[in-house]
């Protein structure tokens, strides 16, 4: 029998054993590492879902199982013991409920500092960024996104900007500290049309050697020889359900797996082993917005970036993976009631996003386009007084605020007249302060306790890949 | 050194060896038992707190952290690295929205069952309950709870019944099978006076050799060379923080911590072992009235009785200490806001319970009585309007339904002024499909998997006290 074969049910045997016991009196186990556990970690994956309450998590993977048959990768890992959890405490420095920035600073700085910020603490103290330590040391570092790839999230890896909203600034200093892949949305950031200075970042990264593309087929044809950056929209990314229902977007924008795959395959052979960030980040727009289908959708898509991460890491044996979020978000979770299975396996015939929905809404619509709307959308169909309801926000008479709806479209009220047919609540429009899920696999893993601050993880890192951290 | 002294850092040292490797080229590792984790569980103590989604779990132990420097000691066990985690999945037959009838049944027959039912299927299958297993083989084995000790929780772990309404019936088929320790609410289930049908259970109780306990002191000077039965109150008992604030509570009605104390004092010293669960079951009446000041201070209860069970375990050394929840409910969270650090802190100065607030409103309550009543409550002043807005629900212009709001008060609306003044939202008043928190320390613990079924917990519970299940 080969060993893999022998080891395929688990990924640490533990065998009793009464060979070794210097401690007379003392039960002793030996573990077997089958998964690279206890090597150093060449390489490094983190794979954020931003803004993941815990009851998106388990929601998608019940909608999954009950679909599909087959649960979630994610808890699939679970199931078959090959992971360390965590809770991780995600304070910033300014409040018990983070934002984003101040959460990836966290992990990436090594720092807690006030929401808004980004690796810069309040007296104006710059903390060097991890994605900056592992270039230094050698490797090769990127981040990919389905929000602009100068959000938050990423660039909290990657730089020290006093504020989160410097997007365009944040796309120069990408370029300064050279990184190797950087994808996602953000042409606004990029592109001459529009940024307020009008310099063609596009042209600064291909003329500093970077290979710059725009397409998903460019993405796959990329010469993976050189640094790439890639820019698919101007803002975020279509949620996955709008753009798997979408023919154009199917063939511009690439998905979060593709991402992934590509980063990966661009950074897999270097000596000196890689470090990459992957980020479903708009599972957080989609939960500011009560917004289910993208919701759940994106993190099926985050689930299938982690199956690409685990296909690599399988086979590398000297990679850790991590699974995380930065912050609960809006909380969803599915209401006991007599209609509940039913009521939640109706988003299993969903195809458009909220977003999709009320996008496509305006003064002018009428009430029977409004039921035909959400009908072709979500399958079931509003009442008169619904439509009308929905329809105030638009001719002003209500309107719906936040920094993820520039628009003022009713995303709260579409989700409660939702509510009735899928079960799902929310209990707000914004992050809480959950102790949030936190998922290793592979070298290093072993080092995670089962409740840990966000700063610990920044240390970790550097430890599972053995790294000194003099800088 | 001694031993003890040696391994106080860790419950389980790791040490690296290359001394046994039967598999070349593998790294592996020896783990000493230092908690009896791999030992044979001679006894086993359950703590449930019902309902509690994950943010109670949090947000009770960033209430500790903040207000007394120290966290829960649930999280404590975390952070000390000395506990097997999980997700547990508690869908019943019948729904992915459990009650708690099925859920305990799911843990007390080994056997998913409709939502309602205790321990018997659809097709009229009896499950033998688990506390009546472990009896079979000799423990000794009891239930306390803050809810009627005849309620769905204890129940679904000591006997069938095809309704969890029957409490009547359930109270007498608790003592045919004689469990040691029964203490909770329930008085309406065991006096002539309030039974249907005029039974004295008590004297019935008594005149098969129980104790019968109605007050705190009576608990604590009951002979432990005798079975107990103690009920302290009509339904449940009351929230731990109206307790605390009312004298003659404090006398008549033992906390959580002390019937877990009582009732492993009274069971500890049978040399067969026992088995016993805790039930923190008002957490989950708490919920379904988005109660924040009974939900948390409950919590805090179970914790206090998590730490009785710790102090027990840690001298034993062969005590299997499960924490868990049935489910979660409402989904509780602390929303981002810049006044979200104040706000959440203002809820350590809270005094009464939502459900004590409402109780002392009624028709003729005036404007200003009603703001001096949550003024010394919960410290901060309602406007007119809000006042006006709870009058309203009793003089039965509005109306709020529900099981465990009978009375008809105005849970919702008093939650929704709250969150302005805490800002602690909800999804709803009702149970959510959440997968849930569960941690094992001590002997057996090593048995967890990161993600199981309900019913599993049944079947690990035996294999823990190595039991073969052949009944």
């Amino acid at each position: 029998m080969n060993r893999r074969k022998f080891f395929k049910n688990g990924s640490l045997l533990t065998l009793g054993t009464t060979l070794l016991h210097p401690f007379s009196g003392m039960a002793n186990t030996i573990q077997y590492d089958t998964e690279g556990k206890n090597k150093k970690a060449k390489n490094i994956i983190m794979i954020v879902s931003d803004g993941m309450s815990t009851g998106t998590l388990n929601m998608t993977d019940l909608h999954l199982s009950r679909k599909t048959g087959k649960c979630s990768n994610w808890l699939q890992l679970y199931k078959d013991n090959r992971v360390n959890r965590a809770l991780m405490d995600m304070a910033s420095a300014s409040s018990i409920v983070t934002d984003s920035a101040a959460a990836s600073s966290s992990w990436g700085g090594g720092v807690r500092i006030n929401n808004g910020s980004l690796n810069v603490s309040e007296n104006g103290e710059e903390h060097l960024p991890i994605w900056q330590k592992f270039k230094k040391v050698g490797k090769k570092a990127g981040c990919v996104t389905t929000v602009p790839i100068t959000h938050a999230t990423p660039a909290g890896f990657c730089i020290n900007s006093k504020s989160r909203n410097a997007q365009e600034e944040i796309a120069e200093k990408y370029l300064e500290q050279k990184f190797d892949v950087m994808m996602g949305g953000g042409n606004n950031y990029f592109s001459p049309e529009k940024r307020k200075d009008k310099k063609d970042m596009y042209k600064a990264f291909a003329s500093n050697g970077y290979e710059v593309v725009k397409t998903r087929n460019d993405m796959f044809s990329a010469s993976i020889d050189k640094p790439i950056l890639g820019v698919f929209e101007d803002k975020g990314l279509p949620y996955s359900i709008d753009r798997e229902n979408n023919k154009e977007l199917l063939q511009k924008v690439p998905s979060l797996a593709e991402m992934t795959k590509k980063a990966i395959e661009a950074m897999k052979d270097h000596p000196m082993g890689f470090v990459l960030q992957v980020e479903a980040g708009k599972v957080d727009w989609a939960a500011h917005g009560n917004d289910i289908t993208g919701l759940i959708y994106d993190q099926v898509a985050h689930d299938e970036a982690i199956q690409v991460a685990m296909d690599f890491a399988n086979q590398d044996g000297q990679t850790l993976i991590i699974m995380a979020t930065d912050h609960g978000n809006a909380n969803p979770g599915i209401i006991y009631g007599k209609e509940a299975n039913d009521n939640f396996d109706s988003i299993q015939g969903y195809s458009h996003s909220n977003e999709w929905i009320l996008n496509g809404i305006g003064k002018e619509t009428s009430i029977s386009q409004i039921k035909e709307r959400v009908h072709y959308a979500n399958n079931f169909a509003l009442t008169d007084e619904e439509c009308k309801q929905l329809l105030n926000y638009y001719t002003n008479l209500q309107t719906e605020k936040g920094l993820y709806n520039p628009k003022h479209l009713p995303f709260k009220i579409l989700a409660e007249i939702q509510k009735q047919y899928n079960s799902v609540g929310w209990i707000s429009m914004h992050h809480s302060a959950d102790y949030v899920e936190l998922a290793l696999y592979g070298s290093g893993s072993h080092l995670l306790k089962p409740f840990i601050k966000n700063t610990d993880l920044h240390y970790l890192m550097l430890e599972a890949a053995e790294i000194e951290n003099k800088f």
